[in-house]
């Protein structure tokens, strides 16, 4: 069978990062769709009772105040809690279990449910982060990690559209960062260099995946990316590790930059996107100082798992959970449809 | 908050197939979900025009014989193809990127579009056996790895309620079965034992996790499962080490364990449960020859998303994305569970 085959040919890329391949098979784009389709994430009507506005009662029987700006709190079903007891010794080296201690925060972004990143003022945008880095500074003081992310959207999993999202700290380094941490330090070690630093560095120079920049940021689709949009958030100058490292502009130019990722993310399907997105720093707790993970550059990352339309999404599944990620366009034509979606917002337009 | 705590304290279990952990945290029943739920699985009606039904037309153009058992064509919109050219030579260790050659095939498992694994006879599985067993023997001569998996459901991207299967080959040996290569290979040389074949003889002792057995295989929720219902099949007499090593005992007592796990599957919820499930053996290749891979049991795995009912899934998002698996019930409540589901399909009492 001979397909016509878009801009390249099908081949397997390496994710220095996690020490991982994805298989990039762009003439797949042709595949027609007649399976799943999602209710288009607009769909949601605000709900009135909604547990996370300014003032209302949670099913903990606790009740919010009349916050005007973030909000954080408790999560009133943590997966992991404070106090319990430490699972008995594991015997066996195909058995083995290991206590988990932590906590689990909400943060609202904003008062008004209907608000999202995109449609947020970019001072508004400013307190969010900086109420991260205060998050980071309290959590990460007791906490070997803390993850911060947002899961935007039914399709994410998220049960209420208010714009919020999640804070959980634990006394374990999660597989994610721990596969991070040995990747950037292996490379650390051999090239005398942060690899995510050498990363940048051609990146700038290469061009062909970047999406937006800005004084302090650059917003791109990494050269290993497995969802079709994924994109990455790396400083540009300086070498934070965390984000308690991040000078006042580099906040404000954070602020910004997600404005404006977003509003190309929503503009692309005319949608409010959903997705997945977080922090990954240098690890926290008693022991960490600031400057101590020179292997590490901080970043964030943007998982979002549409494809085609606002309705039809990428199935992480059979071959994917049992074999290797598998994308459909390559990372270069997704940074090229981001920078083409325009940079005002679909919905200011009307 | 002191929440009433079910059975076991949060935990973290490890993996050491794949050398990663999971956060389990059972006390997480208790959320109530007001978020996303599904169409449940038995409400897609049968499509007249269904290209996989015996004498129809594919898109491609090409006419399906009027076959009566299994039927194995090429995939008409494969994600890997035979001939295309090598990518140029990567000239970064952060810009890597290799060839990948390849074959897809979908295997249909019955003429009748209502025939799922837990409805058909055993006779009828076990010629998907064989025709797995065929299939493996010539597609793994000339590739290195040969991914058997099937994706059962809408909610699993399969965009064809028909029952079928996928069969994707490759010349590379793609991540989850590379890192199930090492960790295997590590024990092996530590132990001198294959590691599921100790696991095995364990989980046969401890009893607690066994949710079938019949006279030659172990159908079990791994002590580091990650999806709530997710489970293995283990052959419990010799060590294959691929499908093609099966014996015909084996063979026929796969089918029966195969439809016996699939009706409890479909009794717990009343639905047709969906999951993506496949095989992992020794990978192959014109070098593989049968017993070179010692360290290697070949197993099935079973990924089903289904949390609480049929409309209400396992979100794997932010958190899981970013950082860790995390699981709201312990793998023994699971199995008993499982096990506890009736051994006649709830269809067939009506
Ligand atoms: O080939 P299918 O069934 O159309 O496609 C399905 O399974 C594939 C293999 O797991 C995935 O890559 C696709 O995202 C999914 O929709
Ligand atoms: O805490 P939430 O938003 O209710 O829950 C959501 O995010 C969690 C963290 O990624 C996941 O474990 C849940 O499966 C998902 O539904």
């Amino acid at each position: 069978m001979d397909l016509p085959i878009p801009a390249e040919h099908q081949h397997v890329r390496y994710n220095p990062l996690k020490d991982e391949w994805v298989l990039v098979s762009p003439h797949r784009c042709l595949r027609p769709w007649s399976g799943q389709t999602e209710t288009a994430p607009d769909d949601q009507p605000p709900d009135p009772l909604n547990p996370l506005l300014p003032g209302a009662t949670r099913s903990s029987g606790q009740r919010n105040p009349v916050y005007t700006s973030t909000y954080v709190f408790p999560n009133d079903f943590p997966a992991l809690l404070e106090r319990v007891p430490d699972p008995p010794p594991s015997d066996h080296p195909l058995f083995r279990s290991s206590a988990a201690k932590g906590t689990c925060r909400v943060m609202c972004f904003h008062p008004d449910s209907t608000m999202t990143i995109p449609l947020m003022t970019v001072d508004e945008i400013l307190a969010v982060v900086n109420e991260w880095v205060n998050q980071l500074k309290e959590l990460g003081r007791k906490y070997t990690w803390v993850q911060i992310f947002e899961n935007k959207g039914a399709i994410m999993g998220c049960s209420n559209p208010h714009p919020h999202c999640q804070i959980w700290a634990s006394s374990y380094l999660p597989n994610e960062p721990r596969v991070k941490e040995r990747c950037q330090k292996e490379y650390f070690i051999k090239f005398k260099r942060p690899m995510l630093l050498d990363y940048l560095k051609e990146e700038m120079i290469k061009k062909e995946r970047i999406v937006i920049l800005n004084a302090e940021w650059v917003a791109l689709v990494p050269y290993w990316a497995v969802w079709p949009y994924e994109t990455m958030l790396l400083p540009i100058n300086g070498k934070p590790q965390r984000m308690t490292d991040l000078t006042d502009e580099q906040k404000r130019s954070l602020a910004e930059i997600m404005k404006q990722l977003n509003i190309k993310y929503d503009n692309l399907f005319k949608c409010s996107f959903p997705y997945s997105m977080g922090f990954h720093g240098a690890p926290t707790g008693p022991s960490a100082a600031p400057g101590d993970s020179p292997h590490w550059l901080l970043h964030a990352i943007y998982l979002p798992p549409l494809l085609r339309s606002a309705t039809v999404k990428k199935f992480m599944v059979g071959y994917e959970m049992l074999a290797q990620s598998q994308r459909d366009l390559t990372p270069e034509q997704a940074a090229q449809k981001l920078r083409e979606c325009d940079d005002v917002h679909y919905k200011a337009k009307k």
